[in-house]
């Protein structure tokens, strides 16, 4: 991430932290345990780009943050705990996430996989505390943003896609099963980012469409990225396992397309989600300053 | 369960499984895997004590089925989850689940843990889904009866309550402690089912407080009754493992009050049961029919 991106996006991530904290029970609180556990990975460094992408969103279409900030918080919490259950030794068994020892290195099995229960079950549970008196209209912005969410988590999105990438593990997929399971894995919860902010924020019929666009290109654009950080940066740069992906016999778009196609690929997303935004004008800026973070990042 | 209370409560089964069943994707859809894991142990046999809970809670407050049985659905699948989940070798490994081979046992663990997740996501998704054009006064009801289950299930309810199952395996706790647990593992959900079902229905706050003083009794009385199950039955009989928990060093009722203390204090939580429901008159029979079921049941 490079110092202009952080700044420009810099509010929007200070506004999330704190969020973060507040909808969580404390450390100490009982059980211990699970609550340090589930504090270990939410707040393990995380770049932040969905809920920062839900809070740009919801401005695109002038919304007011208050209002998109509770589904911030439950999308990191959905993300975070993705990656705990994805970690764990009978799926992905990494040990290196975001530079830190993974959840079950550190607090064992049977802790981590209820830590991402419980991130889980309070993403959801978070939405449904809605402040007494609200609107109407508001509290059926809330509902809807919810059930677009839990689409996006479920079978048709990232338990189906990481389903699907355990299963390809070891035989030749094509490029497009490789885009199936890209759009459920990665792209129907970035989608879900988007166009959740964007109902929250009170989106018309018109915007929705041009910001379903938008994540469709940067939801792609994150994993063709993630493919070509995978086979040419180390570890450290990363802060996960490097060339991972290779050595599981995992199809990218690097194995399919080869490194040079994938880089002309990511940047063609790129200037899609860009061209999507244009009609929103300078209230999407910040949702441009993103699609161009996703495809210049370096980790 | 004797065949008098089968008929009884019947009608109420009857309309879970048809609801359950529509609610989630074809076992076909893709990906084929996830679906046949969630539904293998979706339609297990299960005794549906919770959703039938749901269903006579509404009942006996005079709600209409229909604005009930969503949230009944989504218990059932949170109760699910949570058997897969606990059966995992990770935690209490079990290889056996009402009389049939646990999912881990038949899908592996990887898959075995996202059904559980599915099946999580699933519930919450569903109650997100409202028919449109639902009344305000009904929207919000689905919104708080979302948030107490949201609650329950969470890291001071079922979450919690197994971490801390896990956490006292192999130490003494006390009788104090050991409530506490329970309270939480298994208390807060039926409790949930029942405040959820009367939310749904229009409960009035009186008829909240009285079902919530049932919900109390029936939740503490069912852990009771397993612990005496657990030391009395076998295999055949309980469809799992039997004698698991004395072999897991884990405390129950029966260690710490002994068998004839255990069956005296089921029978007293039974009356207190049906002491709190007085009030409501005979449209809480069948709340009534489900404390008796509770105590006598055999499995």
């Amino acid at each position: 991430m490079t110092r202009k991106t952080l700044t420009a996006l810099h509010d929007l991530r200070l506004a999330v932290e704190p969020a973060l904290d507040q909808a969580l029970p404390p450390e100490d609180a009982w059980p211990e345990t699970i609550h340090r556990a589930v504090r270990y990975s939410l707040f393990a460094g995380g770049k932040r780009i969905r809920p920062v992408l839900v809070l740009a969103s919801g401005e695109a279409v002038g919304g007011a943050r208050e209002e998109v900030l509770p589904f911030a918080c439950a999308v990191e919490m959905i993300h975070t705990y993705s990656l705990i259950h994805d970690d764990l030794p009978a799926m992905d068994d990494d040990d290196l996430r975001r530079g830190k020892p993974t959840s079950h290195k550190v607090f064992g099995e049977a802790t981590a996989i209820l830590a991402g229960d419980a991130l889980l079950t309070r993403a959801f549970h978070l939405l449904a505390e809605m402040p007494a008196g609200l609107d109407e209209t508001r509290v059926l912005r809330r509902v809807q943003a919810t059930a677009v969410l839990g689409e996006a988590c479920g079978t048709s999105g990232l338990i189906g896609g990481q389903v699907m990438d355990l299963e390809s593990e070891g035989r030749a997929i094509d490029a497009r099963e490789l885009e199936r399971l890209h759009r459920a894995k990665t792209g129907a919860l970035l989608s879900a980012c988007v166009r959740g902010g964007a109902l929250l924020g009170g989106a018309t019929e018109a915007d929705l469409a041009l910001l379903t666009r938008y994540a469709g290109a940067i939801g792609l654009a994150f994993q063709v990225v993630d493919d070509v950080l995978d086979a040419t940066e180390g570890a450290d740069q990363l802060g996960k396992t490097a060339g991972k992906d290779e050595a599981a016999g995992k199809a990218t778009y690097v194995g399919i397309h080869g490194l040079e196609r994938a880089r002309e690929m990511a940047v063609k997303l790129r200037g899609e989600a860009l061209e999507a935004l244009e009609p929103l004008g300078p209230r999407a800026d910040r949702l441009a300053e993103i699609a161009r973070l996703i495809v210049d990042r370096h980790s």
